[in-house]
């Protein structure tokens, strides 16, 4: 039985030991590049924890690869969402658009795919058209939430509803099913498959809402990036759709105004921020997600699971709401 | 049993009855198009094809549904292709990145890739860990060729080996592969499955061949696009290679003055051919075309399956080879 940290570390050590390709190398190379730069690996330690809450044995390869698969398939939509953003930077080093081409970019991607395909399918035959329904839904359901990500920056009616359902797309799904392809292969009953699922789900949704509180109200140096960033981008996040929600006919006016400013971040910060304040945004924010992570912490004490396991999900669920602000 | 021509209108009426997706409609707009601009279906319709040959029921949706999976990623390649190759049109209509824009092509074409998956994946439970090995491995084998493609345009040292390995790869191992899979899910001893990816393999190569050919000696008309094309742009075919190989070093030094000129097509095109005809070049080209469609249909005549159907996939690799001069 292994802790979600000791995963993180099989699953690094799985990652640095495997070949993903031979020729042609400018296929490949990027895919390695990708997959080198490291991250918290936190997709597929899940899926592994999701086979442990089920399973007593070691986790052998055919869950490990499954999990990698999980990572592979996270890193490509970084790759292609990098080209589409055309974002210079990802984990301080320079994007595969940048380092090599943008064809470079789209074809490895491409190619990175199905290699998370590949692996996927290294899980045991009973156990495949099942692993393959939930992953080729949270692949979809990925994409999805990209489109509505893109569609919205050009929208000025998104709700809140929907803007809850953009990041449960974009960001829970994937979390949400890398527990349950591990409860999948771990054997778990069909009702606490869909209990582990809804725990991610939930918890992936308080996840992303913490994480744009902390963008507005975070310590940049355990936030680990520049704080305001989401305001000077006008990013239609929970904070700013609530705010227009809850605001008078003339804060709406000053919220405009301040959104049509691109000459003077460090004042739009501040006097955003402001307005959130006024309207309790930042405590309507605190509700909300507080309400998402009790309903996953409700799905994951209904699990029949290994308690050890479930007790370090909760851990897991913990550091990510509390996060010091 | 259905002919090649009567699969071919079971798979578009299939494709025309199914709903690709719902919302976003950004998402799933882009692919709707794409599929509905026709082609010939020839891959989904080789993939019912291959099952025929070792079932005598009427194809169900457990092998039309993998079929069109075929169908969704060969045009999904098409999609990303046109991107990377920044191609206006495709069958006579405005590309994806034209029509809407790049990053729809890219995000759209992703999500094209997973429809093929989900397609895939509704074979029967029992086969589905050998189709997926056999989808997997050609997917990757389209994006090695594409990738070879590419390189060889910045290389000046490909050889003919590296050129057949490189459409084997681009075009051969789709169409082996979609027979295969239809043998797979048609239930065909794993020696009769070789026989037919190696009789798919072969004639895709000598199809390609043929094209190339085509794009050179063919008729205007019957080949249905503008001849001499691969010369004015240079495209290192099975000809121009071949032609380097033999050629004197004086002759070199004239090809090499033709591939610099970009303002003088007409007579590019008459030049290059001469210096082809004077090598020998399309009887090489010929009789390496007939090598590869000999050894197709050897393969061929060893498959344990009904004559019928053999003798339908017989007359398809005879009318790819064939196509008027």
């Amino acid at each position: 039985m292994y802790t979600l940290k000791e995963l993180q570390l099989v699953i690094n050590e799985k990652i640095r030991s495997i070949t993903i390709g031979g020729e042609p190398r400018g296929l490949f190379e990027p895919i390695e590049y990708v997959l080198s730069l490291g991250g918290k690996r936190i997709r597929p330690a899940l899926c592994l924890l999701g086979y442990q809450l089920f399973k007593d044995d070691e986790p052998g390869d055919d869950v490990i690869f499954p999990a990698i698969g999980l990572e592979v398939f996270h890193n490509f939509t970084l790759l292609h969402d990098d080209v589409m953003d055309k974002a210079a930077m990802r984990r301080n080093m320079p994007t595969v658009h940048k380092k090599w081409d943008e064809n470079t970019a789209i074809l490895s991607g491409d190619a990175m795919m199905i290699k998370a395909y590949q692996y996927m399918a290294m899980c045991p035959d009973p156990v495949l058209p099942e692993v393959m329904n939930v992953f080729n839904e949270l692949a979809l359901g990925v994409c999805e939430g990209q489109q509505y990500d893109m569609d919205f920056e050009r929208r000025n009616d998104v709700t809140v509803d929907e803007y809850i359902e953009m990041i449960r797309l974009k960001t829970s799904v994937l979390i949400a099913g890398s527990l349950k392809i591990g409860a999948v292969i771990g054997g778990a009953s069909q009702t606490d498959r869909e209990l582990l699922y809804r725990f991610g789900e939930k918890i992936g949704i308080a996840f992303q809402l913490r994480d744009d509180f902390l963008d507005v109200y975070g310590d940049a140096e355990s936030f680990g990036k520049k704080i305001g960033g989401d305001i000077v981008n006008n990013k239609k996040t929970f904070l700013l759709l609530n705010a227009f929600k809850k605001a008078s006919d003339k804060q709406k006016k000053e919220l405009r105004e301040w959104l049509d400013k691109s000459d003077d971040d460090a004042n739009k910060i501040t006097a955003v921020r402001n307005i959130y304040d006024t309207l309790g945004v930042p405590e309507d924010s605190e509700a909300l997600m507080n309400d998402y992570y009790s309903i996953a912490i409700d799905a994951l004490d209904q699990i029949k699971g290994n308690e050890k396991v479930k007790n370090d999900l909760k851990q897991f669920a913990n550091n990510l709401i509390k996060r010091a602000r």
